[in-house]
């Protein structure tokens, strides 16, 4: 399998840009809600490597995508360490044991990834047979500092008060919880490699609210840590790791002194500037505004050039969303967007 | 009334380092929650100059603050333009009347800021008569941008897709839209500075949502606008003005350029990093994450210390947090933070 997203990630030539999105299986997708639906529940279709299979393959049928990424939680590790995940309807993920005082954490143990997340090495080796080498297959888990704002706080946060709280009051007992997630985050990502994912990718999806120093010690230092103990050779392939802070452009050149291959940019930054920045060390994914997706193809196509346009290397970009695409987008304004990026590296 | 607060964003010579906190009238002061309780909710304590001259006094009298800020709603325009502004408990704001499709907006008519809103006016000159010119008072509005957000959701939001889909589909309208408001600021906040406010501040709480170029179109444009037709002096003052676009710090340069007096920070850039960049052009107010008011005392002061320590001008700081005060933050912690940064100014 020659892959123009591989490629681009490790900044080999390419034959065109190549385009994945971020939740590109997931409820915007009649089909997607359809499985979704025959499953149960949001965990029962993770648990499910059948259905997770099944939902990943989706948008490829409809779309010209060039990766496809696992179906899964970003929460299963903690799931994973005890910590009861449960979803409520239209609330987001919660914990019925959240991590409510020092001792809870001084308890804590890196769980066996092999015993306990099972159904994600499953699902991943189901997928990878079914994508029959058709497109590479991205792993991911979410960051240290990521997975502890909900571990703390017990579900999702406005303000991230607790977690914060302990950030300030104790970073001791803080970098021995990040700690044992960095550790457990390189088990569930080598075990996913070893599975068949072909590339990672790290979700910080809350480091963006630190300020810069804590980002550095909170966030970014474990994911380094991560990088640093991923199998980057595997199985004759070299699997590049891409580090996405949502909200984290201002702090570029730390991220890719991290030794990760890829950055995920999130709208707020100018492609181009990002490039000017670390263009020369890592490969840039992004970064469309979600939002686009509810105009006209007309603006769709405007925009998506208006990135594209931005890039100036011959390779290392990655087209996507600079985040997850929303459930309420129209799928044919998805297969406009996906069509406009590979129609653009044609005549450009 | 000589002001540290005014001579810090005018670069004037100052004693030391003025502060003020952002909702530092609020829910986690038991005096605020015992008059908000007095007032039956919260638009009726904004409507009553009493009692919102009360309230915006309460933080003056238990710490040592350099400015007070009018008590007040950033939604009292779209409710004067008749949207009909509501507050379900613990749900944050709402309109009766958003705006709905494209003939809303082309309906929509700059209203009559002196015959509908005379309630913050009169607020403002009770307050100003109560504070006997200790320390000067800030009005404020919402940036257009903020406002019209509110207006084309209906309320609070989380992927702001309506707003944004007007945006990139009907640029036409929204900036008829956002003109209006601009033009309806104006004359709010110019009627805040002849009712006596000595500074006025435009907060765009979701101008961070935008990338680059939408944020120079269709934010920040409309604010420079407004600090074009501000009363910049009046009745012998020189009023500072002050823009604050939370999560806007990739775009200091082009705040400055607005012609404004101060740019308000969040914590994610360093206050070093934003002086070497505008520091000669504005003044900068901020930015100690509001969480460490969660910390212990000691870990409040060496946080306060590290903000200041940046700062290395002789002025042109106004200390205070990057958003405002959360509600469950121990007063007692808030009087350690203002306390700190005045002893640090002494000894530095």
């Amino acid at each position: 399998m020659t892959s123009d997203y591989i490629n681009a990630l490790l900044k080999k030539e390419v034959k065109r840009t190549p385009i994945w999105v971020m939740r590109q299986a997931g409820r915007y997708l009649p089909e997607y809600r359809s499985t979704r639906k025959k499953a149960g529940d949001f965990l029962s279709l993770c648990k499910s490597s059948e259905l997770a299979c099944e939902v990943t393959l989706q948008p490829l049928e409809r779309f010209d995508l060039d990766a496809a990424i696992l179906f899964s939680d970003i929460l299963t590790i903690p799931d994973a360490m005890g910590l009861g995940l449960y979803f409520l309807e239209g609330e987001g993920p919660r914990f019925l044991k959240p991590l409510s005082n020092l001792s809870d954490i001084e308890r804590l143990t890196k769980p066996d990834v092999g015993g306990k997340l099972t159904y994600v090495f499953d699902a991943v080796s189901t997928i990878k047979k079914n994508l029959k080498n058709t497109v590479p297959l991205i792993g991911f888990s979410g960051s240290p500092w990521t997975l502890a704002t909900y571990m703390v706080e017990g579900g999702s946060s406005k303000s991230f008060s607790k977690v914060k709280a302990l950030m300030f009051q104790n970073p001791h007992h803080m970098n021995q919880l990040l700690d044992i997630l960095a550790d457990t985050v390189i088990d569930y990502l080598n075990a996913q490699i070893e599975a068949g994912a072909d590339s990672v990718m790290i979700f910080d999806t809350w480091g963006g609210l630190l300020n810069k120093q804590c980002y550095e010690n909170f966030s970014l230092r474990y994911m380094a840590k991560i990088v640093d103990g991923l199998h980057r050779n595997y199985d004759g392939k070299t699997i590049p790791v891409t580090l996405f802070t949502k909200g984290g452009s201002a702090w570029l050149e730390k991220i890719a002194a991290s030794g990760c291959d890829g950055i995920g940019l999130d709208w707020t930054i100018e492609l181009g500037e990002a490039e000017r920045r670390v263009g020369q060390q890592v490969a840039l994914q992004g970064n469309l505004d979600p939002s686009v997706l509810y105009a006209t193809p007309e603006v769709i196509v405007s925009e998506v050039n208006k990135v594209l346009n931005q890039f100036k290397g011959e390779t290392g970009h990655v087209f996507n969303l600079g985040h997850g695409i929303t459930p309420d987008v129209n799928p044919e304004n998805m297969k406009i967007l996906v069509d406009a990026v590979h129609a653009y590296s044609k005549t450009n």
